[in-house]
Order: structure tokens, then C-alpha cells, then sequence
């Protein structure tokens, strides 16, 4: 677990990652040489082939300044059908690629006999530590995160992580998770963020606004205009379908709010959520899980999924290294600029 | 100017309210009658015809648990033109018929020459103070809100803000304005709430988690469920168009979460933008305003939609008086339950 | 059944209506006299209490010009929980408080200890027959409709249909149904149209360009600009979901396009689809039908959709009657125009 | 001109494609060698550098089941910001790096000082004709087509059309474009498809159910399930802005329906409308035309944009010839098997 301030009330599972999820496993391909600072980070839905077993999902799009690949058909039809693979904007296509290559080998009837593979890929800009220019992530890249893929998984400048920055400091990869429910009906939400996003003055943990006084500190280098952007996935064991995940997809925009986004306008916020328990079920094409949440019945999940991915977007910043990269360029983990942060929420448990 | 919590590091408007943006009036009626709680709130986005003189608009429905009236036709062609009217869960339809007779006195081809009306009314559901099944609310109540339209108005316990509950606290209406920009460009965006959402434990003001603390305070009679909703109205007069208005009305989502709420199940959370500027150039039918601002310049307003939204909840809390209605139902307004929240809010202030 | 061109190959139910899938019923208060010629019309998904049993249901706005009410609601939460009730443009609101009311005697606790109603009501403009100022629709013919709910209804003139034009002729209420499937699966899907949309010149009944050979025949006075809409309802009792009921919905506009439409600006085209299998399951509030139709079964259906909406328009044409109305507005029936009609198609049958 | 039967009775331009709006090129690589038929196609909007003079632009998902690439970013922003490129379902990865790539050469500053780019790559599936696993399109092929891009250019078998299926004959590349408006304000509305969707007892042409005729003469091999899909790509010089494209872009769907389809689960149906009247203004970045046209005068765009995207399926598959490809698998043109196709216009034209 990350050591970091703790976010909200719910309690969070053993990991307090998505790997909390059963089956959710993530996996990683870090490329950290010079000004090659990238790489690629895969998160499956369960140990099963994911064209042969889809899951029920849902995506949002909150700000749509990106080009993350597969949303159209996953909202279509409610379900993912692939590992989602988080990599950088320029990578996109190479991902794809990839992705289909490593489906056929299982399934060489797809294309022909059977329908073309969805695959998933998200992306954010890490121009600024990662010489995007050189197109350094290969096809290969993806089988390496594919097979490392662990329910325990590192978290900070790592996998598609490894370039990004967040509130002006060094971002990259978090997660979460939150439980509810009772002792009959017992669901763990969790999230897991690739985090690029946020201007440093705005930045807010545990409402404050600690972004004011980082900015005094920092490294923050001048950038033409922000372009960064958040990718958020949301897993639950809740029976959820589609139109249910979608709005607790939703709610991962709370989460994002909550550390001082306003969602701007370069940046692209967008959430994918999916539910594992209904793997069986969705497998047989209509995307519908075997058990019953009554919308009625949302509320504890929804304040899960917003929990969960502002305490990842936390993890994203208090996991992180400090990386040097692309034309000398340095973004600093905010451990090295806060070293007594403990105090300072210390203080602030105590004015409540 | 509501004596409340500041929100955010923008500043506002003389008025700090919906009403600095320049044409921009709103009026009340309210029903404050034993068991009859409730009432109508018009916002009129200019002095002039909105039929003959429509403003660019969007709408944003961010949870759909509501039964607002008006946003397809909105939406499909990018522009108010009516005045918005909100009121209570069960006079939508008395409202959508007082509208229409309205405009038919002074626009008699409405229906037959011209085009319908499309009048927009947005509710809340005031049932724990109001005895709803009353229906209470008469046609001529919109007339009477109308005519007492003004850039100066009450906010807190009055119009259609009467009845509502938020926090678990007594809620209503609040508005805030901010101004961004530069000497030569200077633009207000400003927000007004109908605010009737939100479990106590879950408010949040500037960070601090005020509703745990006034848990133990509050007279929060339990509910069946939590049934609340907010409308939240943002004006500006920057030129925007649809699109661009559709962007600035998703960012009041940001300004909602950071007072606690992550979008109850079961509260109808919507947005409706429009820009005055706009008004000569709408009028001929495209939506689009006579100038052009670049989407990469949309930041600032962004920030000053979340940020008067915010301010706007806060305010309708702090400027509410406590009521009691229906069944003897009492909602308590904050500035009893917390006569010391000047303090709370100082030190936070120096701890930050 | 109506006495109309057979519109594609399917088999239709024995009425030919949307009464043939199991529990829908149709019921009319028709107003008719002199200048005041409209109605309402409702459709019942089952004879239960939809309030408490609600439905899967879904709508898709194809054209958003236009007031329909409850659809926000509708789609987040994935279920139909009222009637469903068409009238005219200016009453919307009058039977919105009717369905209110109606709901709240059998269920007292409406807006108190239990959610609000979401009452759905579509409308089209029949200003050109019927004098929308006079506001001649009350409450009480809301509950007049209901009570005449019956699977075998009236088509073409009556209800809500009957002050309504389409394509210049006389339209109004028109329904048919499709049936496929095998033995062991056989589903009804059924759709009713309230047709008040279209240029005469643009009308085709079976690929044959109808309306330009009629355009010389038939009095079609000339309007400023189309105002006219088509609601459809869709129905089926295949246990789809919310997401696959939405794309059901979305094959109606085939069935539109059909008879010469291009969705006109001033038309408010708008679908709603009900699924009546779902009502146990629907009604424990997730909206989940009980047995499972996988997407890749959709195909029969998305046919059946966009055929019985089809076949609807032609025979909500060939039932109307002749009206004289407002103004001595009169829209003729197609039936009068082209008393010939059968030997049309025939001659159609045989060439190809 | 393609010699096709004749749709609807607007005008069309000098080139009847998409051609003729000025500065619209289209360029083709085409790959056809045994197993291997497949290739890109590229749409210029204009002659300029698309990424630095951006149009206003739309995109509708009438069916998501499709990869089609770049339509978060376009409809948030409203603009497109590279020529449209449409290839194979597997090469939308090699193409949208391709494009990167030469975005590159010109605007060095993309990703580090300036934003990413949005490359726009639509897909279908041509796996029956051509060996999709061998991944023949390489990124070089983008460049050719690109150079070879002109006002005039082939439709049919070639570019990304080699392989294509539409309604179980020869599919591929159409194009087509229709006039409308006064003297002082003549618009072009012009089409461009990708057809290979639609299964062949649907096909209607001109209103005559020609499939099930054909569907004795033509080799339609037996599919496990129809994976085809439809990109329509939709151009006008009208000064509309993104709103109104949406609008536009949704008549598309009109004329889809009218060759016989009814949107098949499998079939990813996308329609993508610019304007390139909005050239200078859209790039400053708001994406808004320079001159406005009311919503009111649309219905004659709408028309345009149905009649010229139904004409361009029809000239795509008149325009085809018989191709064999992959495991011997062949389409046939509708020429070869229909070659007494005038006869049957000129009857139907004579009996009506």
C-alpha cells in the first residue's frame, strides 16, 4: 500500500488497489533510459481470455481532449472484450496493433469467422519527461506488461506512468480501493488512474489546498498551454451492468474535482468501468451480469467509486520518483518537495 | 452579498451573484404558508422577448433522476428561449402552461404561424417541508415571479428554494458571479442553485468535512431515501456558443463534488448555461454569438463556473433561514447549527 | 386491422398492433369540435400499476425539436414507470399533473416516504387543425383515456392523433406489429406513432414516390415552416435491457426515413422502447429482464422495429378520416386522395 | 460521373462527389494481389495544413459495433484537425502512427510546445476478400494515398473499398453530391462512403426490393454473422458549425436506411460531416464558421446530406468490379449480375 494521506471514510481492501478486485490483475513495461521515460501498463479484467469472456462496461467521457481507441463499440454493446492498455498518446496505434496480434493467437477466427477484436487503449500525453518524437514503445512492449500482469503491482512512475505529470509534479499510475456493503452483500469498488492532469496551484489533497504552497517549491516548468489528461478505470465485483456502471463511472469525476481539477480543457477525462462478476453471464454476448443491484441501492458504490479514485490519484503523486528525462526535463515526486506532509494532515485531522 | 464562507481565489461581481451578468434578473414567489412551503424561482437571461430573442445554451444532465422539462429542444438547437423557471417536483406541468400563456400574449403565432415555445422548467422535490400533494403552486405564481425579476434578489428560503432541504440542512437558493479575464477581455460567469441535495455526513465546506461535526447537531430526520436534486443555472456574458457552453456547464459538476456530494442515486443533477452576449446573434436562428472565443482559452471560465457553482451551494446554506412545514418537518438553516463558523473557516485559513 | 399497403415480409400479430404484445393496452379521449380538434391518447405497458412494476425501457431522440417530458429519467434509470401519454404541444403540462395525480390515489406515499412519479408525455403540434389557444385538454381526459385502455383500439383520427397532419394529408394514431423468432423463441415487437411529421412531395409508401404524384391532388395548404413530429412507441415482449431496448429504438428512424423523411429540422422525432418481459425484475428497480437475449440475436428485432414503425405511419395515414378543424383548416384523408390506392401497389407487386 | 441509377431529384454537382466542394481532395492506395485487397483512403478537407487550419466538424454513432478512431476529441472540440483516413479493421493502429508521423513533419512542435494531433481513422472489416491477419497495410500506404489525393478520383474497388462487401455483392468506395439554396446562397452537400454492410435480400434501390431478386443470381456466400459496416463521410462549403453538422450528419442515417438497411448489430455505422466554408475561423479554435445559417434553412442541407449519402452507395456499388481475393472468396460487381439494370429504372420511372 502506498504511504499516503488517507482519503475519505470507507475502509479499502487488503491492498487498497484495484487488485482488490478478484481476477483484476496489472501489469507493466517501464522504458526509463535518457529521454526515453514511457512504457505501457495493461489491466485485465480477469484471468480468462477477455474475447471469449467479455465483462459488462461502461465509459465516460468527461472532458473528450483525447484519443482513447474502443469506446464507441464498448458503450455499444456494454461490455470489454480486451485487457485495457494505458500507453502514450503517440503509442496508441502500436498498442492496437498489438493487441489484436496477441488476441489472434488464441483466436484465429477472429476477423474471419467471428467479429473483429475491441481493443481498449487510453492515452496520455507524457511529452514533457518522454521524447514522444522517437516513438519508442514497440508492439513487444505490450506482450511484457501482458505477462507481468500481477494482482500485486507497482504503483508511481512506472508502466504508462512512467512520463507523466500531475498538478506540475511527478504523476503516473495509482489505485485504490474502497469495500461496502454489509456482511450478506459485500463489494469492493476500486479504481486505478493514469494520472497527467492538474495545474499546481489548484492541486488539493484532503481539502487542502496544498498546490499554493507547492508552488513556491516545485519545479513547475512553463507550458505553452496544459495537455495533460486523467484515464480512470473503475472495477467492482458488484453485479453492475451497463447502464449501472456507467453511472458509477460516473461518479470517478468527484474523485478528480476533489484534488482541485476542473477538468480543462486540454485535458482529456475519461473513465472505463467494469464489473467482474459478470463474466459468465456477459460471455454469452448480452453483456448482463447473474446477480441484481437495484438501482435504489447504488449509493454506497457510487461514494466507493469516488473515494477510490481521488485516494488513487493521491497514491499516482506519493508513489512517484522523481524523474529526469526528455531535454533535461525534471518533475519532482511531491514526497521530495513535502517531506513533512504527515503533519500537516495530522494538524488538519486535529481542527475537525 | 451572501455573509458566507468564501469559495476559491477567483473574485466575484459587486453583487456576487448571477445578477452581474449584465441583463440577467431573477424573481421569486413564495408560498410560506403552514404545511405550504414551496414556491417559484424565474431566471430571465435579458430584459427583452427570449421567445422572439433566444441566447445560445446547453445543458448537461450529470445524474438524469429528475423531471426537468425543456433540454431535448435546448440541446438539438443550442438555444434558450424562455426564461427558466424552477419550482417544485409537482408543478412542472402548472409552470410549462403559465409559460406558454405567457408568451401567447405577446407572440399570438406561437402554435399556428410560429413555432411552439419551448419554456424551460427545472424542480426539486420539496416534499419533507411542502405538502406536495397540495399543489399549491397556481399558474399565476410564474407571473408573479416575473414581475418581480431583478439583478437584486433574495436568496436562501424563498421562490421555488422555499421548501428544499440540502445537507440535511435547510437549503434554497444561492448565487455567486466571478470575473476572469483581462483588462480588454473581461468576462462574469456566475451560477444560481436550487439546492436540495446531499446527506449531512457528506458536506464539505473549503475542505473542511463540516457535516461530520454537525451530525451530532442537526435535526436531520431519517428518509426512506435520499430524494434531493440541484439545478444549477450558469450565465455568462463571454460569447460562447452550444458547444462551448456545454463544456462550461460540465465543470459546475466540479463545484457540486467539493461540497461533499458524489451525485446521489436518486438526486436529479443538471445543468443549464447560457451567454447573454449572444442575444442579437441567436436571435436570427443559428445560436451563435457575434464573437468567438477560442476553446483554448476556456480555462479561466471553466475554473469560474465550478468555483460560483460552489459558492452558489454555500451561499443558498448560508443565506437560509430555518423553516418549518409540512407534518412539522424543520430544517434547520447552518448559521444556527454553527454560529461560530467565522472561527472555523480562520483557522483554516492559517493553517493554510 | 387496418386496410393499408403491406408494408415488408415479416408476419405481423393477429391485430396487427401494438395489442398484440402481451399486457400493452391503448386507450383515447378524443375531442372533437368545431376548432377544437385534439386528444390524448395512452399506452399502458401491462395492467398492473406501473409505478410499482416499471419496465425496461429506453428512448432515443432522433430530432430533438420538441417537448416530450420524463425522458431524463427514463434513460438513467433504464425503466418506464408510468403510462405512456401523447397529446398535443400546449398540454403537456395539464397532463403531466394528471398522471400525478392519478399515480398519487394508488400511492399515497408518491414524493413523501417513496420516490416521485416520472410521468412520460410526448407531444406534437396539431395548431394547424385544432386551436392549441383554447387549451381544451383538462386533466379528467387523461383518466378518460386510461379507462378506455383496451388491446383492440382505434387508429388514425382519434386521440391524440386527432387533430394531427402528416405529409400534408390527414394523420394521427397509427400502430402495427411484427413477429419473429422460431418456435421455441418467438417475439412480438410492435410499435404505435402518434404521425404528424412530413412534406407531402417526400411521401413513399412502399419505395413508390406517392407524394408528388398527390401533391397535385390534395389541399395542403402551405405553413411558414414544418412544425410537425412523430413520436413512436416500440414494444416488445423480448426480455431486453435497457442498453439493447436503446438500440431498438434506434431502428425506428429506418422505419421513418422510409416514407420519405429526413428527420426536418422543426421535428420533434423521437422514440421510446418498452420491453414488457422485464416487469418482475424491472420492478425490484434495477430494470433487468429476467431471461437474457444475446446482441447478436438483436437483428429479428432491429427488422421488426424499423418495419412495424413503417407500417404504422402507412396505416396511421390510411385510417384517418378527413378533418376539418380551426380556422376551417382541413387535412384530407389519403384514402379520399387516392381512392385507387390498390391497384398501385399491385401493379409495384408485379413488377418486381 | 458513375453510371448508376439516379437518386432523389435534387441536382448534383459537376463531379457528382464529394469533389465538388471546393478544396476537398481524395486520394487512394490500393492493394490487390491474390489474398491481399485492401487499402486507404484519405479525405482532404481542404489544401492546407488540416492540424494548423482546422474545420468545424460532427460525428454521429448511429451504431457503435466499429474502431472508427478520433471522435472523442472531434465532437468536444467540434473541429477536425486531419484528413480522414478509412482502411481495414486491423490497420486503424498503422494508420493513425502513420499519421502522427507526417503530422510531424510539418508541425515539429506537436506534443512537446503545441497539442497532440487527433488523427481521424474509420474502419470496416474487408476480412471475407482480404487476408486481414496478414496486416498488408503498412504505414508508407498513407503517404500514397495522401499524394495521390484529388478533386477527381476513383470509386468502387480501390483504396480502402478493395475488399469491401455491401448487401452480399461488391462494395467499396462511392461518392456523390447534391445542390441546393437560391442564386445568392448555393450550397454543396456531398457524400463519401465506405459501404460494406447490409445483407442482400435488404437491397432497395430507388424503392425496388432488388435483393431478393439478386439473391438467386448473385454468389453470396454464407457469413456466421454480418460484421460489415458503414463510414459516411459528409462535406459542404455551407458555413455550419458543429451543432448543425451533427445535425446534418444525422440525415446520413436516412439515406442508409433507404438502400434497405436496418442498422445491423454487427455493423458499426458512423457518419463524420465538415464544413470547409469555416476554415479561418475554425482555426483560431472555436470552430466556428465565418457566416451563419439558421437552423430554419437547414431542412435543404438535410435533404442534400440524406439523398447524396444514399446516391453514394448506390455509385459505390455500381461503380465496383468483381473482385477475388482471400481463400478464393469473390464479390460480384452488381453490374455483372443485374446488367439489365436501366430497364428496370425506366419501368418504375414510367409507373409513377
Amino acid at each position: 500500500m502506498v504511504d499516503a494521506p488517507r482519503i475519505g471514510a470507507l475502509p479499502s481492501g487488503s491492498r487498497d488497489s484495484i487488485g482488490d478486485v478478484e481476477g483484476v490483475t496489472v501489469g507493466h513495461a517501464t522504458l526509463a533510459d535518457g529521454p526515453i521515460q514511457t512504457g505501457v501498463t495493461v489491466i485485465r479484467p480477469h484471468g480468462a481470455d477477455a474475447y471469449r469472456h467479455s465483462v459488462p462496461a461502461a465509459a465516460v467521457v468527461i472532458n473528450g481532449f483525447g484519443k482513447t481507441l474502443g469506446l464507441l463499440q464498448l458503450n455499444e454493446l456494454g461490455t470489454l472484450e480486451s485487457p485495457i492498455a494505458l500507453t502514450n498518446t503517440f503509442s496508441v496505434g502500436t498498442i492496437y496493433t498489438a493487441m489484436i496480434k496477441h488476441a489472434l493467437r488464441d483466436n484465429p477466427a477472429i476477423g474471419r469467422m467471428a467479429p473483429t477484436l475491441n481493443p481498449i487503449v487510453a492515452e496520455c500525453n507524457d511529452g514533457w519527461l518522454n521524447d514522444l518524437h522517437a516513438f519508442a514503445i514497440r508492439e513487444e512492449h505490450y506482450g511484457q506488461a501482458l505477462r507481468s500482469a500481477n494482482a500485486d503491482f507497482d504503483q508511481g512512475s512506472v508502466g504508462a506512468g512512467r512520463g507523466m505529470s500531475c498538478f506540475g509534479l511527478k504523476g503516473g499510475i495509482g489505485s485504490a480501493s474502497r469495500v461496502v456493503g454489509s456482511e450478506s452483500a459485500r463489494f469492493v469498488v476500486a479504481a486505478l488512474v493514469l494520472a497527467n492532469f492538474g495545474r499546481l496551484p489548484q492541486l488539493t489533497i484532503r481539502g487542502i489546498p496544498l498546490g499554493r504552497r507547492l508552488a513556491e517549491i516545485a519545479n513547475e516548468a512553463p507550458r505553452v498551454r496544459e495537455q495533460g489528461s486523467i484515464i480512470v478505470v473503475v472495477a467492482t465485483n458488484a453485479p453492475l451492468d451497463h447502464r449501472q456502471l456507467r453511472r458509477v463511472a460516473m461518479r470517478a469525476s468527484a474523485g478528480i474535482a476533489r484534488t482541485g481539477s476542473n477538468f480543462g480543457h486540454g485535458s482529456g477525462d475519461i473513465v472505463i468501468a467494469f464489473a467482474t462478476n459478470g463474466v459468465d453471464a456477459a460471455s454469452t454476448g448480452s453483456g448482463r451480469p447473474p446477480a441484481d443491484v437495484p438501482d435504489a441501492a447504488l449509493d454506497p458504490l457510487f461514494d466507493a467509486a469516488a473515494e477510490s479514485t481521488e485516494q488513487s490519484i493521491v497514491n499516482a503523486l506519493f508513489a512517484a520518483d522523481t524523474v529526469r528525462g526528455y531535454a533535461d526535463h525534471v518533475r519532482r515526486a511531491i514526497r521530495e518537495c513535502l517531506p513533512d506532509w504527515r503533519s500537516l494532515f495530522d494538524e488538519k485531522a486535529d481542527a475537525t
